[in-house]
């Protein structure tokens, strides 16, 4: 029953600098995405070394963007990789979830 | 053998606006939730536009709630629907994944 | 088409005490870990009851540590389980992700 109003969508995660947030947002606006929300990250490691923010209230070096769409908007964004990787991400991953109230995540 | 300490749950997420946070945690905790985290969400596109964090260090819009719980409690959060959605939240996503320690995520 | 840029990976995502979030970072590192992220905590409910970070700009708590690598990873991360248990996490949880170029996340 309430299975019924869930509706399946994917889980768009990407990590990048801070500073190139607003090219992978833009990026998804402009393929159709209907939302995104955008975490703070404190620290990280990747190919580049640590990571930290300077200090916790001061500007952080990177974000996670968290964005939920339809496959098909998971099909734009990954089409658009050569746009997408020019923001230099540290990661790009999709994950499946479901969603309640389905028509809000396009 | 690794594999067998692992025990599947569901893993749930919501945003919501900070000032309604405590409707979200007091219903997951009434519907038998073990646990719940709540992280701090920097900035946010919705319906209702882009929402930001006023400075960083201050009082943020947005959180994501994160609990996982048994498949029975995310049936119950799901069932709470009307209650759960009174408190307007962004997202409400359900994915699955599986815990170290199962008996910690009833 | 670009389902063929996508590689099968685990996501496991780690909550822990703060002052605790090296000792799990550097078991990461040691079991091989390509990179992880950590991402600030607000506030949290578990076994020990509540926790609050003291003031948004201020020491945080608790940190989630999401590290993404291949199962193989995974298998270590929790062959490890009593190290890692050791820096007594609240959640130790796997899951299912896709990721751009998977080289990256070995």
């Amino acid at each position: 029953m309430t299975e019924t109003a869930l509706h399946a969508r994917k889980r768009i995660e990407i990590v990048v600098e801070a500073k190139r947030a607003d090219d992978v947002t833009e990026l998804l606006d402009r393929l159709g995405a209907t939302g995104w929300t955008v975490l703070p990250v404190a620290q990280g490691r990747g190919r580049q070394g640590i990571r930290q923010s300077g200090d916790l209230s001061g500007v952080l070096d990177n974000v996670l963007i968290l964005c939920i769409g339809s496959a098909a908007l998971a099909e734009r964004v990954l089409a658009a990789r050569e746009e997408l990787l020019g923001a230099r991400p540290a990661i790009v991953s999709v994950s499946e979830c479901q969603v309640l109230r389905g028509e809000r995540f396009g």
